[in-house]
């Protein structure tokens, strides 16, 4: 278990503070903490994003077979399945954008989970996790 | 607050299992978790932290006044003051490679904070921060 | 105690959701949810707070002298005085504006308490409480 | 999450002590806490609820359609859908005077939610909430 | 340590409801739970009390030296010595009946603890505690 | 909710210090804490039981007709009803001395609960409840 | 319950640092800590696990028969049934040493229990158990 | 941190079951929980201590320095440095025998900790110990 009273934070580059903020906050649910000229802070499941404002690449967004999973990614595994159910039924419902489905990896082991992978509007990929075996969330 | 059977996971670039595993197991007191051979997860400070063995840049580490703190970093942020300088003490006391030495900032304003940075064997930078009001910690 | 995976909701009249916002997530650091038309929700610390848009009175608004803290108002009582010190600090900080500066209630009494109490765009007026025993919480 | 050991606090008018402590405390089943000549003060689902004795407005009680959920009422979402319908059933079988009877809002959308609304003695609305998804109890 | 979810009960005789709610709730800051003909039920503590009218002795209340600590009383052990004295002060401030002042117990041995004796209208003897060693509670 | 870390305490006369142990920990599962020649006392479901040694009454003891419930008797409210059910079924299985069988009592309305008495050595009567409506607990 | 924030541990002797790491780490799941020539110590199911390098028996290991689960043996018991059948289900798929396979204890009796048994490479013996009565896990 | 609500269990040999109860329980502030005729179980600081009855070595108890601290020996490592100072408080009051006075190891480096260690009567060797930096309990 964590220190439910700590706060991981991660910092990743975005490019349009306005598109970020409708991505995190209307469409995925997170909410809206500190707004600066540069930046916008945010409660990401409990966790802190920093979105910090930098150019885009010249040339325009790459095509998702251009985006590697590997090595950068983050998210959040969630301790029960509901919450993980409930998560990816709104990033259907509400239409965001997928980088993977719903899948299972490591099938067939013990550390087995189930797993989809969201595109932020920055090229960000999000993963979201559920294991079957929770000693396993690490 | 968070859910504390969560957990946040991050994915990032490694050049070398066994330093990395050095750095964060044996030097920054985290724990390791699953071995394969192209990465390690570790549990860092009660979240995941999984390690991507990748290339390492041609040309050797950067220099320190090429790295940029923005906009990739990640790390902790402490609700108790406690839990914060004993990071900073371990991280003096066993000689860990500093990026930025402890320093206060956004300085008379509600959102001020402590915080150091880390660097580590794969130049990803760590930064640990204590807030004087656990408000401004999102 | 109560349950913390409960959240207490109240819904209030705001004249403009633009100022609303302003004032709660950009001055007193509360966090933004939702947001439509006609109504903006908060995490009011920890709280949801749902602003509903509403017609201004007509005639401008009130002076100070006309509004009254009773019947009506809402607000926290902190369990820790620091956190109410941290909010006072934050509030004058900040320049909020307030309807009561920093007082103390029912002195001499087993319920005394500290209390300030801020006037938000609406009109609406929070009062943010420490009690010297909890058990006059409730 | 909230703090476990703060309070939220709301402060209503109400026009007679002792129907509102009959309301409360012997049909909804909350405790009393505290009394005034001029006010009871309520642990009303684990927050607090202040109710202060207001002259009653000439005319008698408004109609039903006379009164409006809309801008002001005030409750509690339930995390777990046990408590929900625990207190909708003890709602009904104490026959409490609903204002909106068992319904949902915002169906077909993630924020979906189960809501009823009871109508106290002096005319303020309390409404129950439930949601299929709990991040969206902000 | 004890489920914070159970709650014990005690059931005890009352001679008077009115007098019994007048010393638990007003004096001592209890919480009125439900009310009935022949009983009243508090939240004491966080715990149950359910008070039983039952009949007086005849022949008026006894003598202080007439009661007996032994082997008949109830109460409240605070894990935190600040609870204890925010109570002790209440029934110092509210005058409430004491039958034994703040004193200590079995001085010299680990087992050490403050205590006093409340005495309520229907002579049930109310002991409070405060152990210098938690693990010496039980 | 009760903080968790404080215990609620009960004296209680018991008849004989080994009859009194061997129901209460060898039967009943509580656990023994500390031991005096005049009295034990006990770990009881997290709070503590202190059993004075006491004379007897002279004739035996009582006939069960001549006990009553009312207006003393102590034990635990369960959150949980596989809590309760897990102590029913031990003290069946343990053939323990029942006062009142397992039943139900304010059927029909919302503090329904079911519960059962026990009688120990020293005619001390144990009542354990379980509430369909949590909130009836108090 | 226990303190969640305090740690049991337990030291026991290892022959071989790198087959004791590998068994409990990459086989049974626990996390590695701090790592000195002569132990190494673990994160073992939220205890501490420090294991000392130790001679050897000469005659190299007991046959299953000499080993002896009384009076020397530890590990984990489980409050649910679930945490209890992932780590059975892990120990079968990745195929540790089996001391004792699953079976059940003191059955008919209230404090039944399931319960397998592991070898680790130093013959130490690990019970793993889960009671059907809570009460009885002590 | 660790389950709250798991329980380490530990399985050590004893000579005598009633001078075992006598150290753990009236000496030491365990509790005892159940009672066979060959072994006894304490609640041991919150974890499982089951103690097997077996024979006592020919030739009377070991000297002092005949007994190592490894690599067997287990205890508690306790979070708040108010409970480590309170037992060894109460190991001195109630003249517990000492194998290692208080003192401090790996003093200069993170690791440094406060440690003593009890003798049983059969011999087992218990240590107690507080981290300055509780990252380092692992």
């Amino acid at each position: 278990m964590r220190e439910s009273r700590d706060v991981f934070h991660l910092a990743i580059p975005v490019y349009d503070l306005a598109r970020t903020e409708h991505f995190y906050v209307r469409q995925l649910g997170c909410k809206l903490a500190r707004i600066y000229d540069d930046r916008i802070t945010l409660d990401f499941f409990g966790d802190q994003l920093v979105c910090h404002k930098t150019e885009a690449p010249v040339g325009g967004p790459p095509m998702a077979e251009e985006l590697d999973l590997y090595p950068r990614h983050f998210g959040v595994t969630f301790r029960q399945a509901a919450d993980f159910e409930a998560l990816h039924y709104l990033c259907v419902e509400r239409d965001l954008p997928f980088f993977r489905p719903l899948g299972i990896r490591f099938e067939g082991m013990v550390e087995v989970h189930r797993t989809f992978v969201l595109r932020d509007p920055s090229d960000n990929l999000l993963e979201f996790k559920h294991y079957a075996d929770p000693r396993m969330m690490y």
